[in-house]
Order: structure tokens, then sequence, then C-alpha cells
């Protein structure tokens, strides 16, 4: 495994290699070193990017799209040692690291058809009309182009779906714009692995070597140098609020700011309508009890809040989900840090006004380290209302039922919600009729609303959207998941009066790429 | 002359109506008084507009777009006393204010036929695949809506077309968002006509009153706490640097941050190809002599900066401009500010190395006051690429001539150029071939770039792009013209295995508004 930098597709000698990767589950070292990157490595890589950028901008469609299959291919190609890879440096099992493998090659693959089929690009026109009284129109025509070199963060929770060769890669490639990745620390091992696949696929499809490097670091000096780089134009980021947020000061404090899509985790509330209550408890306890725990809750859309209206029914509910919160097996956690906030956030929840801790899982692997331990805790909505403590993220198997006196209480507390990227109505037959006023209310804090099932899984495809109200995201007009993704990349940009030779294909009259377009306000083809 | 401040619709009385609106012309006085906001005016339009919002957003679209229509019929029907008012607050001229208005109300009824069609929301529908391995897909639709309350900076060089019922208004009440417009100190008289105009609207057409609000203020103060309020969505500012800077910083300090829009200007670089040149020396000389000093040079996209390589015609091309020129009569500017600005920076340009002024118009009205003088200066380019005050916007009618010695200079001078509105190419037939590099360097400049046209003149289109890299806006994603200004004022939802009576109209399987949804990846209608 070579643990070198990557700068413009090409491995760059370091001066030391003392990054190491660890287990999670033993706390041993694993094999390989990975190289400090440093400011010369930053430099070289905007630098090699932004030179990348004035051809690949305007590469051809169908190579772009055979770069992204390309990428998809390399990473297929490297087999089962990824996965083992990243299940040592993960914690993670090797089933859901299958399953996020393909979900990862999927991404690519959706961005190549996207960008192959090309409507993308929103291109609109207006032919001129020259006998206009009192002025004649000019012909202006518009698309999409892309913004220029763009950073990503790999995320800790997906080391490959949002990772190196993630959707934030695979959307930003599309998009025309070179990447330059920040491994994330907790998988230099699997970064190194994929980044390969790209390097391999650049040169396979002939790509400007410049559109992708990534560098390795375990603090938070190359990522912050990387967001103040003057050549940088964009900036990814799934992980912690703070994290986010002193990512998004920096771009607003350069000379030029630069737009950062932060994905900062939510609680995902979840609303469980009386009549479901009533006549589901045990179903619902049980769905639920999985759905907290899938992952050792390590999902930005686990449903850390559950909402409903006391009952005898309720009793019930709880009482499934307290038995089956007890015999969950604890899990690896993704890093040592992330187990001892869980640890640390989920004990100190007991202490705050009104919590009861109703149930924790009874079966901790003590053979291994970073284990969770599922925890499920209760609060009437009273102290759930004045205490914005309750309503932050506990990243983990954790959840909170908030547990309100009747309906008015629980429009309360939805009125104190923050943002969330997802929020769930559990109702029975023809009960959200009743509830129009409380679910419209809903829309406004979120970005998905579903209905009878989990906030966990999200689609990737063309309808989702993974983003919501501050401060879920920082900017919940964007999609971290999803086709639509790609539209974090690009600004508009309008001809006037252009010679047809010299306008992109996309914007010529005969539409020699035979995409969908808005021409003289009528959509056509 | 109504001078009150209007919250939700309504005249609301205040303590002192010591605003007084001046005629830049003559320095004096104009009839109507104005009352100053408060706090509390503040206060209660942004909670009647949360409140009118819940209403508002899910208005039928037909409706939507009967009051859009509504308040262009109620401008147009203010009749002569709005255009002389106009005039004599701005000190522009009838027959520009005629055409300002004519874009005013085309503006709202471009929205109300945006609104209508109802497309625009960009519906994307992926339905379910229960039979999918290894996982079901669930039912996803997306559509995109409202965020709520907008405020509305009235701009001084538009008092119609950018000012309370301007493209701003326009699009976010399209989008279904509630506004609350600060109106511009310049044109108090102007923006109670308007105002009384959208109230008359509101009311006829029955929409919730909060739907409307308008705030008088001679300071930053209200602006300021507008921007702050907790219960803003977003606001949009067309006007200076410092000015658009400093509400960006407070919507970024704000406990939840919200975008900005600010079109902050440019100096519209204007490229004059060597043939062209040769070519066609007096006619652009007379061409661009006409852009530079239509309405006192008072636009985003007046040409302030022409770049040419030195040569005998270029001569020819000074000799015009200078003579064209000279002869441009004085015209009042917009404030006695803007005119005291503009004298000073134009001044003080002379003194910058290497700069010459080649002309000053001899024509000044000694008995009006705030008049303009016409002014083109000149400078080698090797001064300017090195001296950024150069780079820099003077608002008026005032160019600068970059000369550069070959081609490889004036790409140097390009490389240096800040981000702009508008980038403009004059080339003869067939030259534009020879400088394809150029042009695509260019292109990464600017929002929209013109061949062998002028950059004044903004044609309202489905096409027309409005915003530039930075600074010339703080986001170039968005335009503060033409019909996709809307998309500044809404995020995407989702919803998931949503119940098909809940779902909003533009989501339901039998597509009721019969409007362009991506369905499946295919678009249907």
């Amino acid at each position: 495994m070579n643990g070198k930098n990557i700068v413009a597709s090409e491995y760059i000698d370091g001066n030391e290699a003392n990054l190491k990767a660890v287990n999670p589950a033993t706390g041993l070292l694993l094999d390989g070193a990975f190289y400090r990157a440093g400011d010369n490595e930053v430099n070289a890589a905007l630098a090699a990017a932004t030179a990348a950028f004035q051809t690949y901008r305007n590469i051809n469609k169908d190579a772009k799209a055979a770069f992204l299959n390309a990428i998809a291919d390399e990473i297929t190609g490297i087999g089962e040692e990824l996965i083992a890879r990243a299940s040592a440096e993960s914690g993670l099992p090797l089933p859901r690291l299958q399953g996020e493998l393909g979900r990862t090659t999927g991404q690519l693959r959706l961005f190549a058809n996207l960008v192959a089929e090309g409507s993308w690009v929103d291109a609109i026109i207006d032919t001129a009309l020259p006998e206009r009284q009192p002025l004649p129109r000019p012909d202006i025509r518009r698309m999409l182009v892309p913004i220029g070199p763009v950073v990503v963060f790999g995320a800790s929770n997906f080391p490959l779906a949002f990772s190196v060769a993630g959707g934030d890669t695979a959307s930003a490639l599309a998009s025309g714009c070179p990447v330059i990745v920040k491994a994330h620390p907790a998988h230099y091992g699997t970064s190194a692995l994929v980044s390969s696949a790209i390097v391999k696929a650049v040169i396979k499809t002939g790509m400007p070597k410049g559109v992708f490097s990534l560098l390795y670091d375990d603090g938070y000096k190359i990522g912050a140098k990387l967001v103040q780089h003057p050549l940088t134009r964009a900036v990814t980021f799934t992980g912690s609020y703070h994290g986010g947020m002193a990512l998004v000061k920096l771009a607003q404090e350069r000379q030029q700011p630069i737009p950062v899509f932060a994905e900062m985790g939510s609680i995902n509330p979840v609303i469980f309508l009386p009549a479901a209550v009533e006549k589901q408890a045990e179903e619902l306890a049980k769905k639920y009890a999985a759905s907290i725990t899938l992952g050792a809750g390590q999902f930005c859309t686990n449903p850390g809040l559950m909402l409903a209206i006391a009952s005898p029914e309720l009793e019930k509910f709880k009482q499934t989900l307290i038995e089956a919160i007890s015999i969950v097996p604890s899990a690896t956690m993704l890093t040592e840090g992330i187990a001892k906030n869980y640890s640390k956030l989920s004990s100190e929840v007991a202490a705050e006004a009104g919590v009861k801790i109703l149930a924790v899982s009874g079966l901790k692997n003590q053979e291994l380290q970073n284990q969770s331990e599922a925890k499920i805790a209760q609060v009437p909505a009273v102290e759930f209302i004045k205490n914005p403590k309750l309503h932050e993220e506990i990243f983990g198997p954790y959840s909170l039922l908030v547990v309100a006196e009747d309906i008015q209480e629980l429009e309360q507390v939805i009125a104190v919600l923050q943002g969330q990227l997802t929020v769930t109505i559990m109702a029975d037959k023809n009960e959200t009729g009743q509830y129009q006023s409380l679910i419209h209310q809903l829309t406004d804090k979120t970005g998905r609303i579903i209905l009878n099932g989990v906030p966990t899984g999200v689609e990737v495809c063309a309808a989702m959207q993974h983003g919501g109200p501050f401060p879920a995201t920082n900017d919940s007009r964007f999609t971290s998941v999803g086709s639509t993704a790609i539209y974090r990349f690009v600004r508009p940009l309008a001809y006037q009066d252009w010679e047809q030779v010299l306008l992109p294909d996309e914007l010529k009259d005969a539409n020699p790429l035979g995409i969908f377009r808005m021409v003289n306000n009528q959509f056509t083809k």
C-alpha cells in the first residue's frame, strides 16, 4: 500500500511517513505508513487543479462519463482487500461495507449517466428579437458551468460512500471541477486504496492529471490550508457541527469568500401519532430499536429523538423498546474519539432535569475496544422544551423519547426544534388527515419528510434531498446525496449575441448533444 | 402621499415624520414627510410575515399569479404622478423612467406567467421499487419550496425596477416568500407610491396581509435590524461593495446564518480586438461614448474599463472617443453622496502612476446641482497590472482605457481582473477564432459575456445571468435579473413514501397542474 500523498495523480516523496492507521476494535496499529502533507503539497495540488480545470471543464461529456465509470471499475477491481481494510479501520462489519461499496460505485455510475445524458446543465436560450419595440432583444443563452477546484473532506462514518471517491468527489468531477481530497485520519489505508483506483482511471482515460490529488494529515492544519488557499473554489464536508462551522468561518474570512457545503447531522425527530401507537405499539418499537442501533447509530439520519403523546399504549411501546434495546449487542465505534464522546454525552444526559434512562444494552463485548452501548432515555415535553442541550445530536446508538401530555404540547415541542435532515411521521391509516397543521409545521424544519418508515437509509436518486435547514446543514438549498448534488459546483454563465461556432455545444442552435433545453420559454429536445 | 411605515399591508402611526425627500438637481426638499421606522415596526413586520408565510406558501398558483399581475396593474394605475416623482427624486429623465416603469411591470408579469405555468418548482419523482434487491426503493418526490420572509433593500439607481416592486420583490413574492422592503432614502416618495399599489393588490386579491411591509430610515440602523432579525430568511441588495459586504457579514454572524444576495457592481471590461479597432475605430468610439455616459453612467453594467492593444488605429479610436465625451452634456446624479463620491474618485485617479486624463466633458450645467462630468482616462497595461486601485469601480460616467503593447500583455491584464457582472468582446468578422484562449480566460471572470454589443441594457428573460464571480456579487450561483432569480428564495424538500392526498399538487401521480416533471429520470408533462 502506497502511503504517499498524491498530487496531480502522482505519488509525491515526502519527509516523514509517521501517520499510522488504527484498528478501533483492537487499538492496534495497522500496516502501512502515510506521509503527512505540508504547504508544498497543498500549493502544488491547487496549482495543478487550476491548470487542469482549463482543460477538464470543457472535456467532451462522453469522455467525462467514461472517466467516472472507469473510477467505479477500478474500485471494483481492488476486490476483497478494500472491504477488509475498510472494516479493519472503521470497525464496520463486512456486509455493511459490501453494501457501501455498491453504493459508492453506483453513485459514480449515476453521475456518469447524468453527464452522458447532458441535460443537467440547464440550458436556456432566448433568441434575438431584432424587430422588438422600443428596443430589440439580443440573443441570450445560458448554461451552468463548473466553478473550479473543489476540496473534499472525507467523512468518518462512510469510509467509501462519503470519502475519497464518494458522492462529493463523484458529483464534483461530474460537474467539471477538479478535486483535492483531504483523507480522513480514521481510514488512511482505505483512502490509499481508493485513491490508487482514481489515479489509474485518470491515466487510462487520459484525463488531465491535476483533476485529482489526495493529502494526508492527522490534525486540522492541512484542512485549514486547503480551505484558505486562494485557488480553492468550494469545499464539501460531512461531520460534526463544530467541524463544519469552523470550515464555514475560514471560507467566509477569505479575501474571496467561497461556498462550503457542510452536512452537520441532526437528531432526526420521529413523531409517533396516537393511533399508530395504539395499534402498532410493539411493531413500531421493534422497528425503531433496529433503526436506532443500525451501524452503531453512526448515521447522519439516526433517529435520535422520538416524540409521542402519553397513553397506555405508549407504555407498551416503551416496554417493547426497552426489551429490544437491552439485548442489542455492542458494536465497535468508528474511532476512539467518537466512542469516548458517545460515552460521555450519553452518560451526561442522565443528569439533565427530568431525563430518565429507560434502557442500556446489557451485551457489551468486553474483549474489544470502543464498544457502543445502545441507550434510550425519556423526558417530559415540558423539560425538553426548556433545555436546548437535549436538542443536540448524540452521535451513536442513542435516542430520547419526549412524552407530551397532548397534541398542543407536542406542537410546542416541534416549535422549538432546530433544522433537521429528516423528520418522520408514524401514522395509522387515515390518521395523517387529522394532523395536517402539525405536518405542515414539520415541513419547515426539514429537508426530507418520511411517512411510516425510518430515516436511516438515504436512497441515491434524482429526487433525494439530503440537506436541511440550519444547523443540519449550513445551506439547505443544496443536497449532498443524489444527482442534484452536482448543482453545488456550478454557476450560470450567459452568452449574449455570441457566434454559433464559439458557443458550447449545449447552446448551439442545432442542439448537437440532443439535450433538453428551454428555448424561448418552451422545453424542447 | 402617505409617508407612514407599512406593516402587514397597513399604515402604522409613528412618532415622528421627519424624513424628507430631496431633489438632487435643485437641492430642494420635496413634499411629503416620511416616518422613521423603529424596533417595533421591524418586529411587527417580521412576525406578520412569518405568520402570513404559513398561508402564502401554499396559496394556489393562479391566485399568486393574479396577485403579481394586480401589483403591475395598480402600479400602472398610479399614472404620471409616479414618473414625475421618481424623476424629481432621482434626477433621471422622464423617458428613462417611463422605460423603467415598463420593465418593472413587465418583470411582475413575467413572474406571474412563470408561477402560473408552474414547472419552475423543479419537481422530481422517483417511484418506489418494492421488489428491488438487496433493498426495496422507497417512493421519493422532491420540489422546491419557499424559505420564508425576505428583506429587500431598495437600490438607488433603479427607483422602480430594483426597488419596492422591483425584480427582487417580484421574484420573492413569486417564490411564495413574504417581503419586507427597506425603502431607499433617495426615493421615499416613489417608494410610498409604489407600496400603496402593492397594498391595494394585497387587499383586492385577498392575500394574507403580512406578505408585504415597507419601512423607512435614513441610516443603517433599520436595515441592520432587518438582517439580524431571527425570523428573516434571506436578504437582497444592489449597491456598493462596502454596503453589500456589511450585510453579508451581519448575516453570517447571526445565530442562524441566512443567505444574502448582494449585487455589488463591477467595472465590466470591454476588450477591443485589433481588427475591430482597425476597421471600425470611429464607430466603436461613438458606440462606447454613448454606453459610458448613458444614465450618467449609473448602471451596474457601465463599461468602466476598456482594454486594447496599441496601434495607429487605436489613436483614431481615442480621438473620436475624446471628441464624443467632450460634448456629452452633464446630467444630474442620483444623490449628493453619489455625485460627491464620483467627483472625488474620478479626480483622484489622475494622481495614480501612469494615468492620463484623455477627456472631460466641457458641458456642465452650472444652474443645477450634483452634475456629472463625463471623463475618460488612459493608463499603460504595465501600470494597471500593478495598481489594484485602478481595478475598482468608479460609479458614474467614467471609463479607463488600458493600453497593452501586445496580446501577451493583454492576457496579463485579464489575469489580474476580479470577478465581473459582464465582459464584452468587440471583434471583427471571424476575428474571435484567433483569440479563443483569451476568450476562454475571460469566461472565468464573468456571469455574462457579450459579443459586439454594449454591457448596458440587461434584458429581463429566462436566459439572463446578472451575477458574476466575487466581488461583482457575493454568490455567483444566482442572478438578480430574469426569471431564474426566483431560485434565490427556495430550497428542495423531499417527501418519502408520502400519501397521495397529502402531497402537494406538483408531486401527485396525476400531475393535476400539468407541469413538466422528471419522473423516473424522464422529463414528462
